[in-house]
């Protein structure tokens, strides 16, 4: 199931970027996916995560964001995780104002399932 | 401590593969454990988070799970951490029933503890 | 933002070692940080955890540590993430006793923000 609620908390399971049902991109930061394709990837992947929400809770009106977690699939040596994370940051706060405010973390992993770029995991509430 | 209540919520501590004490599998999906074996470590795995929450609660009766983490040790190629954590759920849901659905994130981390395969992170809650 | 409340709940963001606006340590366990450095780091990183906890909070006296995650950006072979951790936990219970107690997951990753060897997320509750 992609959520499960407790309370007035919902916890969205881990989304990949994918529209349509095509998963957008494929591969490693650092290595063959350059920054601003992971920064859009981010986009898609938040955006399927705000949807699951809104399904969970009737529209997006009353989600308030709590924490995020952002997996990049990452060389060893790339470190700009966080700005892959800002564009999904970022994406929140426009859709959803000070609701969309977050506790976040970001990573670099080593592989994501069918080796996308990036995944999202989201805890959220009902306000 | 291998798991911490707030209210209704149990938080259960990232579990390995261990039976009897032991350590059931060593090393990396991609490069030298196959998906079966991994997949077996997975339920291993998981069994050992339902032990930590049937403990916490006093009986599986009345747990519910909400949000599952797995980690799957990979190379940067690998991309089947989804049929690896499928083995967890699928275990949950033969267990608990409808109580054993969850929101679930799988990720390909570069290496575990003790160079374990496989680690799972569990939030479930006592009905 | 870095953290967000819902109830009681305080969800601490990722935490990197900055120590007076600078990152203590870069690289990777297994290759080019050595395990004692990184405790160091772990430490650093759990301090900075502690001081947005105490500022959401007014306060340490009513913080109850509930779940920590340890990012350990490492190798392949790297295996120790979990003595890593064991330096952020003992801190933990020095400085809350038994406040400080809670469910932890230690894993190996790829690569972090800014190449730092260390990150760490906690969820805590105001007592």
């Amino acid at each position: 199931m992609n959520h499960r609620k407790v309370d007035s908390s919902i916890y969205v399971a881990g989304q990949l970027p994918y529209k349509g049902g095509e998963l957008l991109g494929h591969g490693i930061l650092g290595r063959d996916v350059d920054l601003e394709t992971a920064r859009e990837l981010a986009r898609q992947a938040v955006v399927n995560c705000l949807a699951v929400a809104a399904e969970a809770v009737g529209g997006l009106d009353d989600v308030r964001i709590v924490q995020m977690l952002v997996f990049v699939a990452s060389t060893p040596e790339f470190g700009q995780q966080s700005m892959v994370a800002d564009a999904a940051s970022e994406l929140l706060i426009d859709v959803l104002g000070e609701n969309g405010r977050h506790a976040r973390t970001a990573i670099g992993v080593a592989s994501l399932p069918r080796n996308s770029p990036v995944e999202i995991q989201m805890i959220c509430t009902a306000a």
